[in-house]
């Protein structure tokens, strides 16, 4: 049979669990050898079981015997809060394991192997692409052993922070401020330098219309080593505070990691942005464009390090949203020497086809 | 009868015309009591008969007695290369004229009112957004006494025009650069600075793919006081340069309004579409974003006098084209005190539902 169906399946349980935290979103389902499904689980975040274990959690004793597993990520290998998924699916007596894509994980990954060892049939790469586009912030991340970094400006039209005397207030309306939330709400931490804390005081917490706080809050980090007031508005986060005392953003980004964040969300200014992309640390960018002219000499990125054109940071655009007048530009970085997305056929662009249809002047 | 069945016929009618050229894209019908069309005409560019006179002329002598003309623009009343159109529908007999939108030429408006005195039924106002939005461009130099001014330019996705040794080549790909000649070709004038032509060279046609001429090309046309080398490409273009040897960029637009031209496209660098902005002599911005970053001083956009964000140049966003890799933006700017498009229901702004659907990164 093909094990596209019960993959897709699995994948939507996948989906239930949460967006942010230190473990990846997996799904599973058991299958008898009819292919008729016996069991569906998924993971609910750190601290509960696995999606194998929730699956096989939900059988009696000896239920799973000659039962085929379909999970979207390869059972990990590893002891931490649960037992490793791969002693788990031999001792219930599977008899065959499909999953779409390898665990990274230093620590965790080797199920697949250890399945095998114990005469465990191993398919593997059924709807990989889809579930590592699903999984591609926790899986950069398990790869490059940082978070994935999403590094967010607001400008306008010609790349403006704010005017000349440095006022910028409602650059961007209320429907790309909301939209700033929402991503504030899928990261696990939100990054800014001492200087946005200095001259800002931002709460840095994700908010809804009303100014209440979304369900879950990304915690704030603060890179740098000029003191804080006492009374800045970050002290009121409902999440603590993390000091990175250092410029070093490859140290700060394995820390981060080492903490057990996996998406770091980078809205610390021009300063911090230039920072990151002179470093290379960032996997997406989130450039929020206002429909407004600015001109002088407040710029929403500056040095980057690039002298000539053949060293340009080039990006390939995955997204564009209207948000009010506002538009959002979701890019990922282009490898240094891959071909530009221009020279290519426009419909091999992602994307290419999203704006079906345009409005005259 | 409601007249916006033939009215839009003779929208269609009027877009067989020129894009380009002093004179508007006007189409009519004329039809019989019964509503019956009798005749069509159009108009093919200055030096042939005008909408309603072709429409006229398809007639044997005393066949439009007691007629209905359906016109796209108010009928003219001035004697140019031809006699006005008043007089024509008169003589002929016509009973009743109906048209989409009144002429605001100085010379050539009054037509109405010559029509009503001569006893002609007139209705006007028969879908007139609509024709107003296809003569959009002819409207705003009819009633501003200078051309529909688009300004243009190219920069990375951080705002920049270069890298900062000055290298650019190749910021857009191929699919934008087309784009730039359909633009350059819809133009009646190329507008540059002697600064773009002495560090650029550029020959401002309107080109193919392969390189060749476009069918109809703008006319080159220099600002500025500095000298041009003999050997400068731009002497090779088909139409003669003009030279306007001022900076003041109100006298140079009512100098290319009073010869004809009704639509310009400013290409000229960075201080050349500052200045434009600054003088607020733009109607339509065309950015070209691409998708990479430079960092640096070279930007696209330099000082529009903007000191504060109360100041700032606020547009609408009113398209969005995507250009191989590249994106076109095209905005027009919004009046001093309108309400900002973000503040208002998404719904209500203009192509807010021209993006159904997003890629996911």
């Amino acid at each position: 049979m093909t094990w596209e169906a019960p993959m897709r399946t699995a994948l939507q349980l996948a989906a239930n669990g949460p967006a942010t935290g230190v473990n990846p979103r997996v799904g599973c389902v058991l299958l008898d050898a009819e292919g008729n499904v016996l069991a569906e689980g998924w993971h609910r975040g750190v601290g509960t079981p696995h999606a194998e274990v929730d699956a096989l959690g939900k059988l009696p004793e000896g239920a799973a015997r000659g039962a085929t597993a379909v999970v979207t990520l390869e059972p990990c290998n590893h002891w931490g809060h649960t037992g490793p998924c791969s002693v788990a699916l031999i001792e219930a007596g599977v008899s065959r394991v499909v999953y779409a894509t390898d665990d990274p994980g230093h620590h965790s990954g080797g199920g697949a192997e250890r399945l095998r060892e114990a005469g465990v049939e191993v398919v593997d790469g059924v709807l990989r692409d889809e579930v590592e586009r699903f999984l591609g912030d926790w899986l950069t991340a398990a790869r490059l052993g940082r978070p994935y970094i999403v590094v967010k400006w607001a400008s306008s039209l010609d790349g403006r922070a704010a005017a000349a005397d440095g006022t910028s207030r409602w650059i961007t309306g209320a429907a790309a401020r909301q939209r700033v939330h929402e991503q504030r709400e899928a990261s696990d931490a939100i990054v800014v330098g001492t200087g946005t804390v200095l001259a800002d005081d931002p709460s840095l917490t994700a908010r809804g219309d009303a100014g209440e706080l979304l369900a879950t809050q990304p915690t704030p980090v603060v890179i740098g080593t000029r003191a804080i007031p006492n009374d800045a508005a970050v002290f009121r986060h409902p999440n603590p505070v993390i000091f990175e005392g250092t410029h070093d953003l490859h140290a700060v980004m394995a820390d981060l990691h080492q903490r057990g964040f996996r998406r770091a969300y980078v809205e610390g200014g021009p300063t911090l942005a230039s920072a990151f992309v002179a470093a290379g640390l960032v996997d997406e960018y989130a450039v929020y464009l206002a429909p407004t002219l600015l001109g002088g000499p407040r710029l929403a990125l500056g040095d980057i390090g690039v002298e000539t054109i053949g060293d340009q940071r080039r990006l390939r655009i995955v997204d564009v949203e209207r948000l009010g007048g506002d538009l959002l530009i979701r890019a990922v970085p282009v490898p240094a020497g891959a071909p530009r997305a221009a020279d290519t056929d426009p419909a091999d662009v992602a994307g290419a086809d999203i704006f079906p249809e345009t409005e005259e002047v």
